[in-house]
């Protein structure tokens, strides 16, 4: 008996490794060391900040694979998954240094492997980060196939002083909520449960009400803040930044509040995508459940004082950004409200 | 329908998230800046070091996490990932800062959650590494019951003169080996198929050839060997390090030699463990198979200058460690060769 018998392939994957390097290293900056398939990947510290902090995150992009293995698009969940993170250290003010990743799938496939790559190679790109190492887990038995696992970590940089701090935001101070670009990554379990579960419909289905094939709508990439935000780093106007994931507006916002403030958020301020609609329609979801799992196309929600207001959404402006004002912080104990009708 | 309909709990994620701080925390450095459960997790990069260069490192336990599931034993998976992360960062030189874990499971179970994170503690203690953050993810249908998938990732800091350089290791240079404890986390898919496909045992079986219980032989934690190790990374003597793991020794000791290089190892040197013997035999596996898939006794290989063997050999003895001179560096072309017997 051989290893191969075991249903482990090494040899391929010392094949995927080499296509993943050409990949990666189009990615690398100056500061990275080694290439992709030593044991460590080596990054040197070279900055110009005075009291650096790391700011690291580690995340996956959930049941979103399911779409993937059935659409057999794998080139989406990489990209999604480097912006993911890189909208979770830029809640810290971060800039992102370098990225890991984890894939996991039940048969070693090359031309699988190399998709998602691609995908993380373009995330890793759009946010000027080095994709410096990974690993692949070829588990027999634990996947389905056509499925996979894929994990990633990232680790940013920010100057002490310019990490938001939570003390400082006080009532009166504005939400300005940034479109997201559809679902992201999080509430897909429910999304499968309505779609495929109860209306029976297939990822190649075209939905009139959203005017979009179910497969693409559910695939849309989870849009990165970074490329816009960046500049605002060295600023430091925003006081708190809530990037709209699993937990929806209610868990998420009050990550940005301090125990004596909560959010009041007008839901009428901007127009809910009609993915969002549709979803509560065909699965009778109560609308507080709505804003507990979804972005409701709201993907993440700036703190800023009032007197810094302007400043921002000129700058928003300059960037032919369309924000919306969404909400204010009031008095409170870190709770969200909503208000606008939002069971609408 | 609710979000909990659909097989995902946040309410039980937000409680295990409370076990997990708290068993976390205590692996807290003083530069560490924030809980877990924020977006991003902080660490100030408080050093001494003069040109620091970061480690980075992602691995997974690939199937091991199988005789996990079937033993029900949680605990010491995350233990294994820490270790595994370390020795691979070690190999550059590397002291370990911290760590972050990803967890997937089919159905979030606050007590299994809690024996992973317990294990991963264990490890991070062990390697004096803060356990910083982590995701978990519910991921219904994507796993069996009792199933679940662990990846970590490592940050390390290495001073940049400090990280050996393979291009120092010439003919005459000796391999130090030493020992493994057990199967450490490789090759777990041919274990499986031996042991429970064609030999129907089970993890409560006792065997007397390995005078243990196979759930018990195979859940040995992987050994990390930076507590032994991190007093000479100062002095700078060992000049490269191979960890033993997928590929054995024909794909990772080639890691360590430049292409102008080859190395002989003796087989003969030290005594193969018996469920190394065990398996060979059942499995009916090649000898080469053997030493290309497991670590046969000897999980960290150290390179070091013939003039330096004294010093090491001296400072390995006055921590009571059982090594054993396994090879030398010869002439060659990147390729290792084994001697001594070593398909008896």
């Amino acid at each position: 008996m051989k290893y191969r018998d075991a249903g482990v392939n090494i040899k391929a994957a010392q094949k995927s490794v080499k296509s993943i390097r050409r990949l990666a290293r189009e990615t690398f900056s100056k500061n990275v060391l080694t290439d992709i398939g030593s044991f460590g990947a080596l990054y040197e510290m070279k900055h110009s900040y005075s009291q650096p902090v790391l700011v690291s995150s580690t995340d996956g992009v959930g049941t979103k694979l399911e779409i993937s293995s059935m659409t057999e698009r794998y080139d989406t969940t990489g990209h999604d998954l480097v912006n993911h993170c890189v909208n979770d250290i830029l809640t810290s003010g971060a800039e992102p240094l370098f990225f890991l990743d984890y894939i996991a799938t039940p048969k070693l496939n090359e031309n699988m492997i190399e998709e998602i790559i691609i995908g993380l190679a373009k995330g890793c790109k759009e946010n000027n980060c080095s994709l410096i190492g990974g690993e692949m887990a070829e588990m027999p038995d634990f996947y389905k196939e056509k499925h996979y696992d894929i994990a990633g970590f990232i680790i940013g940089i920010v100057e002490k002083k310019r990490i938001p701090d939570i003390k400082k935001v006080k009532p009166g101070d504005i939400l300005i909520g940034l479109k997201s670009n559809g679902l992201h990554t999080n509430g897909f379990s429910l999304v499968r449960k309505i779609l495929f579960g109860k209306l029976k419909l297939t990822v190649e289905d075209y939905l009139p009400e959203i005017k979009n094939y179910v497969g693409d709508e559910l695939l849309k990439i989870h849009r990165s803040y970074y490329p816009l935000l960046s500049p605002l780093r060295e600023i430091g106007i925003i006081k708190g930044y809530a990037h709209i994931t699993g937990g929806g507006f209610y868990d998420n916002i009050p990550r940005t509040l301090p125990h004596t403030c909560s959010a009041v958020i007008d839901t009428s301020t901007w127009e809910t995508p009609p993915i969002f609609s549709f979803l509560q329609e065909n699965g009778d979801i109560p609308a507080a459940e709505m804003y507990h799992t979804f972005n409701m196309g709201i993907g993440m929600v700036l703190v800023v004082g009032s007197e810094q207001e302007h400043e921002l959404e000129t700058f928003l402006k300059s960037k032919n950004e369309d924000f919306c004002k969404v909400g204010k912080v009031i008095e409170g104990e870190g709770k969200v409200e909503l208000t606008g009708g939002y069971d609408g």
